[in-house]
């Protein structure tokens, strides 16, 4: 019940599914007077579209369409509602759908917690519905961008399947545009190389693979997160495995730390020459406490292979009968690429939330 | 701002510091007419407390205290305040802490953040304000007990440091008290015997360590979880990256996952003998689009070693000079035993706010 | 900030301005797999619409669009998004007030809150954003209906200027359409013939009048309302005070009961033959601290005269000038005709807030 | 469920019966390092007990208690929890409520919604739950006190009974301790002579009395309040009407507003020769579109006679039988003195939490 809404000050409420008319979201809680980028929007959301031969076939135009909140370009205070026209929508591909469970897909869930379930193309619980997120996503940033101008939030695939980068920070200051020289938005061409020859190999065997994406926050002030339940890593790791297919969400040496002794992973205070105050190393992640420390904060993000592939699975109907079933339907192989403007979009919403929060301090 | 609540509809507001007179917490949105079991919640609340050689020398007696929200040993749907006397708490200990930042701990964050920080102990940012936390957990695993009596929530410890049990359903069916066999909560005495070993080097080397917990939640019915921002996992990550010192969570197959191929990860449904769907593998973890598929719910919780170590340290002090740190106090080596019932409680937490969400489908 | 929702569990967000593309919102916490007759909500939409020759001449076409959360007729427990394209917005008529405030409209204190405001007719302070929440109301009243057949909401106008009926229960059993058989939505021939009067000569001299409606919930069970901060008539005040124009909120004998005694304003307890426990008298307008009794609930609301009148005032410009304004645009005499669906429809949201949190009891 | 806070950024959760060990409340979203004086809390709290011969016997010496959220009498931005140990419960006067409902109580209706009432002394239903509640409203005015020193929040007692002040601006300005100087609280030793012969007559009969208080808020800055539906009025409507005994509240010329016409209720725009833009009446009660416009803000609130009355009353037994009662126990003859200084807390609590809400806007 009522649980489709994001933050807590800076609040984005999404709607809409799959095959319906649109899919789209309010954003409220927005600061007013600000002059938004409407390009900057859709390019964010572009970004998030088939874009390669890994991809599903589908074309989604995804064209944005701002309807209330806006006046002479600039936010007035008011929720800004986004919305974006389903195109395409070859439902024909779902009804055999009707009454079988794909695994590892929500249909059987969604079937027993809600009765009535809209099995065309995932439906509610379709991938599909993270666009306008993504649009809310930008629109977050920019707002941000206001406020703390070298605030720098960017995402890459750290791995595909076995094919990983290593840990490093040597990532942390690619551009998007750097980002985007991939098609697997890998930031290191050899390794992506290999990534694509993976996929190829999986693609032929209609088989799919998931991966992990690494986002970062640079130049974010001392002071963001809020204790002791809004801490900065928890609301990161909630937005995170919000995601469709996530499983998994670590900061700084994450699960590594468990097998650190104190000594190693303690990160030591040092001064610098302009009187900040630094680690020399940065295993916390940027993140002391729940509240950020002003180091570089990194995360990582497990995504499960996509559940549709095309070999023959066994699994049940709506009849409580076995059966088996071939996924038709447009999908990708990996979608872990398109899905780095999302991680992007939800770290924006949580920061500029965060940052709503801890700066009503600042009046005083 | 606001954010020392964990829930929506069962919710728990945490308050109190370290070395304050009281630690506490106020339940609200409890079901009435429910039989409390206080011994139940002191047992458990008694579990947190230092219980071995590599725990703290700070004897906390932690004696819960119900001041409201019950009558004839009854819930009245009236808020629940527990309240905890904070005792033994020598804070000259913390004397020297006044202006210095321990290295991964809080005390720098704090200070940037609020200003006016509670040294003492650590103050709000120690691991002592779940001990109220921990009985809140305990009521409402009892009225989830009314509702599903054979919800099943445990915890153990899988790693500590690098020694580690295998990945695997074998513990899953483990009572506390078998758990609580063994000083360090790993279910196998051979595995256990091994990380006390390795604890007692560390312990002598005025070092620390952290590790791994194992959160099970078994015979949980189909459909619970908000989706989309209300997911099952996504709460349960969100309550577990709030304990101090987490670094990561996954469920299910979770980082591994992100290596598999679809044909591997995905779990074919089937149906027994009583007309259930199961399915014949379990790398969802049982949640499948954000809601509980019926089979075990698992996931495990990184923590990272206790920053609290007996050797020198490079830091700076609250007049941004560098400085050298010992710290003093009592600490333990490894705090990841003691966080079982944290995990616990947490679950439970998180799991009735889940449940209350999705029952009032029940009443059409 | 984020504060465009009202409800808790079942929450309605409003967006939209009175001269943009559309208005709207989004319904979440909607139970699911209830059938939702589309007529009926466009019925209760079009009773907001302009009717009579005291209504502004705007034509408001008001065709709700649902575009989300629905599959085959059947709520889907997805957020339900509804929209209204705005049409015939003469924006022109607004160009002069880009610089000038009207009287006790919102200008004023819209741009020294926002700096950008959306002038036209308006913008998100007009009254037409209330047209979708009419909608959403709508919705929550069938649900409602789906758990407990016999409740009835109704609101009717009792006052107009200082024409009124009498306090009496007389009309609570009138129904929507019997209401609707006088222009005034007076349910007394009579009395509103007197009503029309006034307004008539009231029009010809470009003045407004404001009145009173009485908004009365029947057959509701005892138990609904959710003491210390969500009680029944705390919820419905606060819904009712946020309807443009209203100045006031009392239930039972409301402001009367301050001058009676107690020995006059407590109503008695007594046994009907069904063995239904009643009350003799109902002073306490069918709430006993904040939750419903089982007797009829009937509370006043007050609304003020609209602020548009169509002779010369004085007020100020942007540039902090004295200036004169008329009042151009198309504006009703009075509004509270217009306004009764709108009560009921804030009716039934808050009704359906407060069932849902009640009845998580029924589940154990 | 979980209805026991007040506010959203700056909230106050309320916990406690009457006749339990403590009452009490958590206050979060609490700006840090602010001094806090607590003699002014006390004095407040000590302003809401009984004071004069109309009021119950019962001692209350309500010490408050702050056990958490203070550091060297400063705010920490943790949760300040505040507690009042009960003392002096005399529950053998209540034994006799255990199974008959007193009229006008809410007895019966906690009974049928909770099934396990804490019947002695009212519970959770008693006006004793506000004392808390009160300290927190004078933190939140202290608060207020850092951000806007000239912002004054005042109440006084406007009508007991019949006897009533004319509605005027004369006693906007008195101060809190000329407003003490009557028994009554009512600002004018005239009228609150009358008032007392009234009361003496009353109390005599063994019956009861209830009033009106108007609230006052000076000073406050145009621009607070969150449309559209956390509106200014609406937040302090919603607040007053969760004051027990409460029936009706209303703001500017409230419900004499619906019978004035637009010409007569429209306040005028002017300048002043700071160049401030003023209003030449006030009608609106400094609130335009749900946001201050700078002018003083002013409510009026209803408050029924207090239920317990030293007569004979016909009520019904939890065996639901016929019966009669006569309300034992110390009672006042009229509350709504003791009233003043819950009304000007909720106020405060209110004003904070909207201040915070707008002022996030500053930061930009």
């Amino acid at each position: 019940m009522a649980s489709n809404t994001l933050g807590k000050y800076f609040t984005v409420t999404s709607f809409g599914e799959s095959h319906g008319s649109h899919v789209g979201c309010v954003i409220d809680g927005v600061p007013s007077n600000i002059k938004i980028d409407l390009k900057a929007i859709q390019h964010q959301v572009n970004r998030r579209k088939p874009a390669n031969n890994f991809a599903t076939d589908r074309k989604e135009e995804d064209t944005i369409e701002i309807i209330s909140g806006l006046f002479n370009g600039r936010t007035t205070g008011a929720p800004i509602c986004i919305i974006i026209k389903n195109q395409n929508t070859k439902s024909t591909d779902y009804n055999n759908l009707k009454s079988v469970f794909r695994p590892n897909h929500a249909d059987y869930t969604y079937e027993a917690k809600y009765d009535n379930r809209d099995y065309n193309g995932g439906g509610r619980s379709s991938i599909r519905i993270t666009a306008p997120m993504v649009a809310a996503g930008s629109i977050a940033e920019q707002i941000i961008g206001k406020l703390h101008k070298q605030i720098k939030t960017t995402a890459y695939v750290k791995a595909i399947g076995n094919v990983s980068l290593e840990s490093s920070t040597a990532h942390f200051n690619k551009t998007r545009k750097q980002i985007d020289e991939t098609n697997t938005r890998i930031p290191n061409k050899k390794i992506s190389a290999e990534a694509e020859s993976l996929l190829t190999v999986c693609k032929k065997s209609g088989d799919t693979l998931g991966g992990v994406i690494t986002g970062v926050i640079q130049y974010l002030p001392v002071g963001i997160g809020e204790p002791i339940y809004q801490k900065l890593q928890a609301q990161l790791g909630h937005a995170m495995l919000s995601i469709n297919t996530v499983k998994g969400f670590e900061y700084g040496t994450g699960f590594e730390s468990s097998r650190q002794y104190g000594s190693q992973h303690n990160d030591a205070f040092t001064i610098n020459k302009k009187k900040q105050i630094l680690t020399t190393t940065n295993n916390s992640g940027g993140i002391q406490g729940g509240i950020s420390n002003g180091m570089p904060i990194y995360f990582n993000v497990a995504f499960k292979p996509i559940s549709s592939i095309a070999t023959k699975q066994q699994t049940v109907n709506t009849f409580k009968q076995s059966t088996e079933i071939i996924v038709k339907g447009r999908h990708d192989v990996c979608a872990v690429p398109r899905a780095v403007p999302i991680v992007e979009a939800y770290t924006s919403i949580i920061l500029l939330d965060l940052i709503l929060q801890h700066n009503t301090k600042n009046i005083f």
